[in-house]
């Protein structure tokens, strides 16, 4: 949408055009909302929609004046995270440890999480960056009076040290010395150790409390987060607009799913189950939202009941008008606050809840049990049905995949032309992808901040170019791009990697063994009841027959225009008992990373099928097919490693990239692009 | 030892003979005693040990009045498991329902365990088998007062319908619907479910207390099996000798291994650690005992104390006069009735004591819990310890291979002379393939009762032959022989599977396939920190590409001179994250099975060794040595199938075993073996 900026002309001219549309003219309350709206991340969908949370249909003038409002709010909350500095850190570590002695704490517990254990996180819970600095995925900080330390993973080792004042936290490894290990060696005896209930699970509460129990410290559930009193300019919750999820793109009603999930926990014995995974109950509703960057989920909290009806706990001014008819009148439209008076009416009826023991907050379990509720500990029986696409969404995503590959194809040949003249940055290439997926048709939002890693920034697997480290794409080396696309009909996530110029002996064989277990992968057959883990080995079985490995995981699930990280299934060395089943989409993303030189990734998605053609088969056999179509840089293809079969496979997969891409590009753009990136798919 | 049979002269002569020996001449204890150790396994080490029970050097005479009471004795005991027919399996049911109702119980639930959670049980502990008749080796009861339920395996599927009365007990499979599921669906609202609390563990008694909660029952913990209680000819808990295993095997001290134990529980924050694993405490202790078949260990309990001191809890009679010494006095030997009191005093103390939530029995956790301890959940600390072999183990097992290996060797070239001549049976082959092990040297038992399954039998995966079931060995088809033996320097398990005549094309193409995965998995390299779980699919591959698969474990681990089958890893679809370690050894045995037809299982075991010559290896890589030497019959290979990388490893396998039996054999004993077998080794 495509406004004239004009300058806000005061709460007394909004009141009178507000009045004039037929709106009550609350202004606080319009404050408010254009507030939450601000803390949310800005997207094509948002941008599109967001007025209509407060008029059906604005007129250019009060959509003039809202826009300015908006605009004046969001230059007053410029740094809504407010990331610690090296010099606020102290004072802000010092703020929290008065209002620790204030509540009697001797120590804070802080993971860096939300009340949804997600990934991406709203502006108001970026509390580990607001306090330490640290803006990596995943951590934990832990405070006592004296002593603090932040736990990260092997991807974030090198940054929590540039981000993080060491003096004030003591970097720690996340799984080498977690932090009930840390907590056990350091907590004192009787002290009291606080954690939000909100933040945690029942399963990482059990273990803190064991290490607490074994320091002879007490571990104390906090009503209300330290960080938050002392954090001032704290974001409000987010408040982007929720809209339908079409049933043209998701395949199955949402009263149809509803029934079908309470019949599967009746069948396990609850009564209810708490869904607190905003993309379970995404899924489950069909509607979509954008409270947390690049996932088109709306934070909110549910409970199934075993007749099919839902309480969605979700703040109503971030449901578009329409949501209400859509929902219908099995879905009751709850305030958030109203969810702990809902539990503990569940306690009162004695009803049997399932809680996900991995996933839900402790808060919830403690409010249940006090209820007299029989907690069920049982998994997010959502989270299965979602992993296993129906055909119309299997439909949509390799429909979006063809768009996603055909703009990523043109980026590689428009690569192919450009960087050899030795002018591109990869931030500037990053931004050049962007536009081609922009022309895709129908992108929402990418589906992550891309990675554009030239050279040496390619061997750092999270890797984000910013100002400061952005790198020239140079000649002579490879660079890596992993990047992905929201849109209706389905999510993408694609890795390639291509060679600047001729690449060197060393890298054609990593590259080529990763093209190996990439394939290896692409080809296996297996009975159904295998999961993930099982086969992790043979997308690692070249590089571990040369002593070499990648430390992350071969795939992870993704979802149909929600998470580009999702569950239950994945492949990966941590185990994983959850079968693969035909529907899935999984990442196939084996690489290989060589510090201070460059970085290798080949990633394709793909969905497990059914395999019904082997002849004299005995079992009923999974396989998979691949989506992505994008082409694999032959330069960096060493023949002599590649056996008869392997080569077969990419000479195959390669026609299917140009066989797709001539008609689908060449009907409708009839531009002359297939030609260009002859050295990625000739034959 | 060879004694002369005479007949029991009365009480009176045996009390003069004792009393002459300078033995307290209590002939109630004595017979006490030998009813104990009747009630376990005859080994050739007990037969040699059991008289120095009673007496240090016994006469001639004393030893021949011993022994016919033994005789006399056993011959009473005919039948000590006394295994429920058909016809007594109606009565002893009502006789345990009576017992509950006694009790006031609506349902009981029997697992087939023992208290250690043994594979192989004692006599007295073969409750399923004296109830139902069962006599596989895992499955669970489930009696309520009008319905029934035994539980078991896709192992027992079959063999369960022909031992059991299904009009007494329904036939259910054990992990498709197992006991808490149908418990949850069967019992009723407000009944009390028992349960003996020594034959369940934590976590087992979690899932039907779980089970119990959903249907709306109890679940209550018994004093004493009613089993026990209505089954008056139970048998005696055994009492095999107790030896010392000398340190020129073990490689490593008592002392040395109670501090290194102690030392690890006390940086995980525990004072002591419940053993309730025989080989654990075998292990730990250096000594070996008998009480249940197949395996040296001697049922008992041991506390770990956190400076290295243990209490014993363990029948001192069968205790051999030298374990005193042995024992040192920072092993104290207590009753096996003084353990619960020994907990009591540790929780009276206020001690936190590690208990093995998925091995230990449930009473151990009531028992310390009541008595106020801290219980520490955590994995028994001996096992891993255990299954990383020392060097002297290492040197041990591989000679008890060469030795093994050998036997083997020669009873496979006595096949291939015999076999066709078409008169051989599978019980005649077996008798002969133990004749030739007794010969090997050392041997102290077989590691477990061989497995000898001709054509259609070899395909059931647990086929033990027996006088109903016994096949004669037909030209035409295939013969599967499993079995090892125990030796005082190491244990081993092998299969070979061995084509009778010209095999057929598919029988071809299997074996092939099974030992492709067999020399995936031999030949893999990985890093350092991989579980077995995640190499199990290289060894399925193959088959997997055809459509086939197996239905058990790649591999388990293998003690040193202990359990044939120990953890804590393993090779196996199900997780397991315990990662391989320098020293572990592990079985590789792949198999495909064609019911009615044909089994093939290739199995070798193998140890975990570091990888320091890979060029260029940027990772801390392991591997797998292999230390089974036998021959594979390479009349089964199909060579077209085969790469030239794995026709190579089994051309150098087979000149290992060459070279091997070569030196060995042609010294010692000079026959003329080795040519014989020549299309089983042949180049």
């Amino acid at each position: 949408m495509s406004v004239c900026r004009t300058t806000y002309q005061g709460d007394e001219a909004l009141a009178r055009l507000l009045s004039k549309a037929g709106v009550a003219s609350d202004i606080a309350a319009i404050r408010s909302l254009i507030s939450g709206n601000v803390a949310a991340p800005q997207t094509a969908a948002s941008e599109r929609d967001w007025l209509r949370l407060i008029a059906r249909a604005p007129s250019p003038a009060l959509t003039a004046q809202l826009v300015a409002l908006r605009d004046e709010i969001a230059a007053g909350m410029a740094d809504p995270e407010n990331r610690a500095t090296p010099g606020a850190s102290a004072e802000r570590l010092a703020l929290l440890r008065a209002e620790m002695k204030r509540r009697g704490l001797d120590g804070f517990v802080l993971p860096r999480t939300d009340e949804h254990q997600g990934e991406y996180l709203p502006k108001r819970a970026q509390r580990v960056a607001w306090l330490t600095g640290f803006v990596g995925s995943a951590g934990v900080v832990v405070v006592l009076a004296d002593r603090a330390a932040i736990f990260v993973d092997g991807r974030y080792t090198l940054q929590v040290r540039s981000q993080v004042d060491t003096a004030l936290y003591d970097p720690q490894h996340l799984t080498e010395t977690p932090p009930d290990r840390w907590l056990q060696a350091n907590a004192g005896r009787g002290q009291r150790i606080g954690y939000d209930p909100w933040l945690h699970t029942v399963d990482g509460v059990g273990r803190l409390r064991t290490a607490c129990e074994r320091a002879g410290a007490e571990l104390v559930a906090l009503d209300g987060n330290p960080v938050d009193a002392v954090w001032t300019a704290q974001p409000p919750a987010p408040l982007a607009p929720v809209r339908v999820q079409e049933i043209a793109h998701a395949g199955a009603g949402a009263a149809e799913k509803r029934r079908a999930i309470a019949a599967g926990i009746v069948a396990d014995g609850a009564d209810a189950v708490v869904l607190n995974a905003p993309d379970s109950i995404a899924w489950l509703l069909n509607i979509r939202g954008g409270d947390v960057p690049r996932t088109p989920f709306a934070l909110s909290f549910a409970v199934l009941d075993r007749d099919g009806a839902v309480d969605l706990f979700i703040d109503r001014r971030k449901l578009l008008p329409e949501l209400f008819d859509h929902l219908g009148n099995q879905v009751a439209v709850r305030q958030p606050d109203e969810l702990g008076p809902a539990l503990d009416a569940l306690g009162r009826a004695g009803r049997r809840v399932r809680v996900d023991p991995a996933a839900a907050p402790s808060w919830i379990f403690d409010r249940l049990t006090k209820a007299g509720a029989a907690v069920l500990r049982g998994e997010d029986p959502v989270q299965l049905p979602k992993a296993c696409k129906n055909a119309v969404e299997l439909a949509g995503c390799r429909a979006a995949h063809l768009r996603d590959g055909a703009a990523l194809t043109r980026f590689l040949a428009w690569l192919a032309h450009e960087a050899p003249k030795g002018r591109l940055t990869e931030i500037a290439a990053g931004e050049r992808l962007a536009a081609f997926r922009a022309e895709a048709g129908d992108l929402r939002d990418l589906s992550f901040d891309s990675i554009t890693g030239a050279g040496p920034n390619g061997a750092i697997v999270h890797y984000r170019a910013t100002p400061e480290s952005n790198r020239p794409i140079r000649v002579g080396e490879l660079f890596l791009v992993d990047s992905g696309g929201q849109y209706p009909d389905g999510t993408t996530d694609v890795t390639r990697t291509i060679a600047i110029g001729a690449p060197g002996a060393e890298e054609r064989d990593r590259f080529t063994r990763v093209l190996k277990g990439h394939i290896a992968l692409a080809t296996a057959r297996f009975p159904a009841g295998t999961s993930g883990s099982q086969l992790d080995a043979l997308a690692r079985l070249p590089l571990w027959q040369a002593g070499l490995d990648y430390d992350h995981g071969t795939g992870h699930g993704v979802g149909s225009y929600l998470s580009v990280h999702e569950g239950p299934h994945r492949i990966s060395k941590i185990p994983n008992t959850v079968a693969l089943r035909p529907g899935m989409i999984v990442s196939n993303e084996p690489g290989y990373y060589k510090t201070g030189a460059y970085g290798i990734r080949i990633e394709n998605l793909v969905t497990v099928v059914e395999l019904s053609g082997i002849a004299g088969a005995e079992r009923s056999m999974l396989g998979f097919d691949t989506l992505t179509l994008a082409p694999i840089d032959r330069n960096l293809v060493e023949p002599a490693l590649m056996t008869a079969a392997e080569t077969a496979w990419l000479d195959a997969y390669h026609k299917r990239v140009r066989d797709n891409f001539v008609s689908l590009l060449g009907v409708r753009r009839g531009i002359g692009w297939l030609g260009r990136p002859h050295h990625l798919i000739r034959r």
